[in-house]
């Protein structure tokens, strides 16, 4: 109980940065927004992220009820990774996010850049 | 020329967290997106926060653009800290984020509760 009486002590945007923040999650999210994936397809899919890291990240976002983890009985047995209704819907939260970072520190980098 | 250099590199929406993201920025920048505010202001409307902390946020917030530091040479001297055209630019953001974590978290630990 003590996440979700934090979260309710805390204002809704502390609340959703903390399921969707820091490095890894929303690119994990935006990942699995065009479809479900195994593991591996995952971590092929973004570069950088170790093993043991996505792990952790997708039991997180599990956890949140934003990722659904569905193991298929099969030879070899195969897992897959999919949004639930809820992650998906966490959709034009991010795009208003990635539209304001493109505009505002994407470009000022290139400036910068160009600048220096 | 780091921060930038990262930046460029990582995701929009891994860039912009990496300017709103923590427990403390998305109130501060709420807070000032009514007016400016005095140091002492803020702290009030702030319940919670730290002097020091408050301090080190609107350090990182000017230096990324966001918050604008003004001395005016009065007695006793007055600081006020308002937000600059890029900073009120994540209004929607921050009221996207707002949203989707009163629908998504808040409800939720309202209905965990009744639940329990």
């Amino acid at each position: 109980m003590k996440i979700s009486t934090d979260r309710e002590r805390s204002c809704p945007v502390t609340a959703t940065l903390s399921v969707i923040g820091g490095r890894w999650k929303p690119i994990i999210i935006y990942t699995l927004s065009n479809g479900s994936k195994r593991f591996g397809q995952l971590a092929a899919f973004i570069p950088g992220i170790s093993r043991k890291v996505l792990t952790d990240q997708l039991k997180e976002l599990e956890r949140d009820g934003l990722v659904l983890r569905e193991e298929f009985k099969e030879t070899p047995p195969r897992v897959e990774y999919s949004l639930t209704k809820k992650g998906a819907s966490l959709g034009p939260v991010l795009l208003a996010m990635c539209e304001w970072g493109q505009e505002h520190l994407m470009n000022r980098a290139i400036e910068e850049k160009v600048l220096v």
